[in-house]
């Protein structure tokens, strides 16, 4: 079988680099240790490679598609692939134990889907959609709400899903206009549509459960009016069966890739049926939904890289194989064609891929450890966490699927016209991964958050918590005589951000927000270099430690100098491009905000 | 119809940018006028708006097939198109009339070819390629192959092909393995397999004429012992008819793009009787083919531009329709949405496309009339054209193609999730044109060719040429006060580019050449950046000078603002990349040389 992640290097971040044992001395977590999430790990690695990866391509092929009356057409293994990873506990591993959880940390949770993003991207979706659904159920909504839903959700039986984008509003949440009107029975009577709607429908699973944004009847206009509900497709009656509650899946959307997970078009109360539990208060849904919108979001961001890295070892794999060409300097026609790893270019393209897609997952799990950490922490003590989670979900979301973008399509490039055919499975990760751009809120619409909110919120404090922790991590690296050199520049790069960001704070200041949200999606692409460089210093830290002590025990010299030399590479060939964004971020006029547009014809 | 192109900035690159009329004064050529032309390229957009653009996504839904026995299905259309093309005389166009051609220049008739590129680019190259390999017979071949192969070919009946890549060599054609042996009769007996051949085989054509390099039996290895041979697939007998070649079509390559273009793989002399004719000399093979090489190469540059074109008209159309959200300072939801064209980041996204996409659409056009002014020129007077058109040939087929991933890319973005589904055609751009950056030479080989070969050819004189060129739209620009900055600003660069090269040589003239071309592929990507700012403050000017003379006799007044608007937006957010891959060239050591390779694990 194709090698489609490593190992090493998952245990690397978990172990070396982001020390999930730190996690261990919470009482949460107490009953762990290191070798029990190093065979969880390996479980789950064992799965992917039985049930996951050896389908990854015919589930493209066949996809899944709407064969009318409501019905979605999903290829037989998806039942298998849910079933086996609910058994695993990939669903309920990060629930407490009186759930039926096995109170993982989140850490551990995405080490598994990331073996499953890697191995088959297109069905890991149906399972952590299913936990996430399931922790907003267990966060906000009542204790019968959780014993009603939740155990067949584990079990696999019953999927769950985030139904919000509606037709006439995409990605703006304000004009959501699904209704839902109180009763006296408790319910709600529901009616609207819903589009997008990821694993909505298919065959794998009995039941649907929906959490859902709508609008009280009477609720005020715009995000302050929205509420969070769960409508499932078939409700649970009073004699411990099942009714159709009026959920009619319309149609499906046939997309460039991802074509084994099923996107949706969800119409609720045609027939005028349909119920809906509120969960929490009302008016509050949008808050308790972006909690699980920012596990997606970082969730998307490690698909991404995940994605990028079945991509980038296909192509690394076939880059050792292929024989092709010779030196620049080699004349002699008669010599043998080397392979063509041995070519720089080559070289540039395989580490350019490299340094993208384990900055970008190392990125993920940091992400990953301070979601643990704001879980087993409170007040005081949780606030640093909270603050540089916020900071770094946008971006995680970002980088990795704009940057991911570019590794799937150099892991094309590599094979030269045979990745452009479909006997690689290159096309199809490339395929694939252009989604996460659009996912759980656009690359514009996550900039706007970084630069809008996450940079300016609570008076600077969550940028002040990044940059604590990248100015920790300079000092570390500092001290190794082989990583200073890196340290001064990312010191450099930090400087460069904060003078752009104060810069561009100056027309917030003078109130035009408009101006100083513009670019906001060229100062993401600045701070993803920066905090990327940031983790890329972090492993090589790391690296250079066990190379100065000589210490192979854990992993080989190789792996250490390849973590070395990646760092140096995206130094050099990666972080210069944040100063091109600077200068564009820092340059006069506006050029995007035109009124006429006929200056675009 | 949606539009697909815009007329009016081809008239405007055509006549008043790039001065196509400039020509007439050559014999060759002077039986054309201004109106002549404009009417011919309004035919060819009757021809594309009635037999191409209406069957772009059912051809590409069909695809084409291996159908078994050698036949490779395609759809009907097919004939259709290349027939209808071909009576307009756009596989003739550029021949003499006495063959029946329109002695029209390359300028004409790939403003034709660009009109059926953003129309159906899956079926554009079948008729170029006819035109390509006709090219070769009539600058190389005897009067007789002249007269056996043209008038089919020019008629649509027979398909001419490019027959190179062999499965063991790839990019590599110094290891062409095919064999021609010599006969009595003065034919060649042939043997050999090609892969990744271009409509070498359908159903739309009776004929096919694979210009093919071989081996004749005893030649030198490497490239000096490869000959180029018309091999048809059925050959013309004494008694005027034809008869079977031995030429067999064993299979076809399914591709993530251009699925309506027929990839296959053929196979000569299976069964001995397979007869190749010599063209031109034996050993001269590689450099006809590389006449057709460098054709096809500007064509692939304008293809990718054509596609990206017609994406951006399509997001274009999107953004102004579609209504979503508010500005950033709006706060109150009872405002009803803006047009997403109204936001900043979409205004980013859509100026990025048209800055991309015309500014590579020009500097095909400028690479089209140096083709025109090497074709009627002879000796010295000629020799500046050649060297301009060697430097450039590899910076537009690889600024259109990489560029132009990107750019549909962002076509797809501008719809969020819409884009990413079948119902909208951006995504099809997006798979046709990941091709680009692979054929005829990948973006490794462009970026060798251009570092390692044209920037030194004959001492530099290409590079002076470019520089010479450059220096003086930069003159004329300064005179004019509101380009002068621009003007300046493009000095910088070429000073960079300048002292880049000059640095890096030091590589090559201390004999480390790999040294010297291991970032080959990051000077293309500067080089393209100062590049296409020449083509925009070429396009700006003639915009300026409208605007300041209010002369809107042959363009709108917006449409010259946004030339002038495009060419501050290229500066601004493109151009100052190029600074970074002056860092990235000229940082010390060598990152991309590694021996062992475990370090990539």
């Amino acid at each position: 079988m194709a090698r489609y992640t490593s190992i090493e290097h998952l245990r690397f971040l978990l172990f070396d680099v982001h020390g999930v044992q730190d996690l261990f001395s919470y009482d949460y977590f107490s009953h762990l240790d290191r070798e029990q999430v190093a065979l969880m790990i390996d479980s789950a690695k064992a799965l992917a490679d039985r049930d996951m990866y050896p389908f990854f391509r015919e589930m493209d092929e066949q996809g899944v598609h709407y064969a009318g009356d409501g019905v979605v057409w999903s290829h037989p293994q998806l039942k298998t692939i849910i079933q086996n990873a609910a058994e695993q506990s990939w669903i309920s591993g990060e629930f407490p134990f009186d759930l039926g959880g096995l109170q993982l940390p989140q850490m551990v949770y995405n080490a598994a889907h990331h073996i499953f993003q890697a191995a088959n991207n297109g069905t890991q979706g149906y399972i952590s959609l299913t936990t996430g659904a399931a922790r907003l159920i267990h966060n906000y909504g009542t204790p019968e709400q959780a014993a009603t839903y939740l155990p067949p959700m584990f079990d696999g039986r019953w999927q769950g899903t985030m139904a919000l984008t509606e037709p006439q509003a995409g990605s703006s949440l304000t004009d959501i206009t699904t209704t839902a009107k109180p009763t006296a029975s408790g319910y709600y009577e529901i009616k609207g549509q819903k589009i997008f709607i990821s694993a909505g429908e298919h065959m794998a699973c009995e039941n649907f459960v929906h959490l859902t944004l709508a609008r009280i009847d009477g609720a005020p206009p715009g995000l302050r009016g929205v509420s969070l509900f769960i409508i499932p497709k078939h409700r649970p009656t009073a004699e411990g069966g099942l009714e159709y509650n009026d959920v009619f899946c319309a149609g499906d959307y046939q997309k460039l890739g991802q074509r084994a997970y099923a996107t949706t078009h969800l119409v609720f109360g045609e027939n005028d049926n349909c119920r809906g539990w509120l969960v929490g208060e009302p008016h509050k849904g949008l808050s308790y939904m972006f909690q699980l919108m920012n596990e997606a979001r970082i969730g998307v961001g490690q698909t991404a890289s995940s994605v990028a890295m079945a991509a980038y070892l296909a192509s690394l794999q076939y880059a050792r194989e292929r024989s092709q060409g010779r030196k620049p300097g080699e004349k002699d026609p008669l010599q043998p064609p080397i392979p063509i790893i041995r070519h720089a270019d080559v070289q540039r393209m395989l580490f350019t891929q490299k340094a993208i897609v384990e900055g970008a997952l190392s990125l993920a799990m940091e992400c990953n450890r301070l979601a643990d950490l704001v879980h087993v922490t409170e007040g005081e003590a949780q606030k640093p966490h909270w603050l540089l989670l916020e900071i770094l979900t946008p971006v995680v979301k970002t980088y990795s699927s704009e940057q991911g973008n570019r590794a799937t399509s150099l892991a094309i490039q590599v094979l030269g016209g045979y990745g452009y055919t479909v006997d690689f499975p290159q096309q199809q990760y490339y395929r694939d991964l252009r989604i996460m751009a659009i996912y759980e809120g656009t690359t514009g619409i996550q900039s706007l958050d970084l630069l809008g909110r996450k940079m300016t919120m609570e008076n600077g404090a969550a940028l002040l918590q990044l940059a604590e922790h990248i100015g920790s991590t300079i000092s570390q690296a500092a001290a190794h005589p082989a990583l200073q050199p890196y340290a001064n520049t990312l010191q450099i790069e930090m400087n460069r951000m904060g003078r752009t960001l104060r810069q561009l704070g100056e027309f917030a200041r003078q109130g035009d927000t408009e101006r100083y949200l513009a670019d906001a999606t060229i100062f993401m692409e600045m701070a993803g270099y920066v905090i990327i460089a940031w983790q890329w210093l972090k492993m090589a830290i790391v690296a250079q430690k066990a190379l100065d002590a000589a210490d192979f025990s854990t992993q080989s010299r190789s792996f250490y100098e390849g973590k070395v030399h990646t760092m140096q590479f995206f130094f050099r060939y990666e972080l210069p491009h944040a100063a091109a964004c600077s200068d564009i971020l820092l340059a006069e006029g506006a050029l995007t905000q035109v009124e006429g547009d006929e200056v675009l014809d």
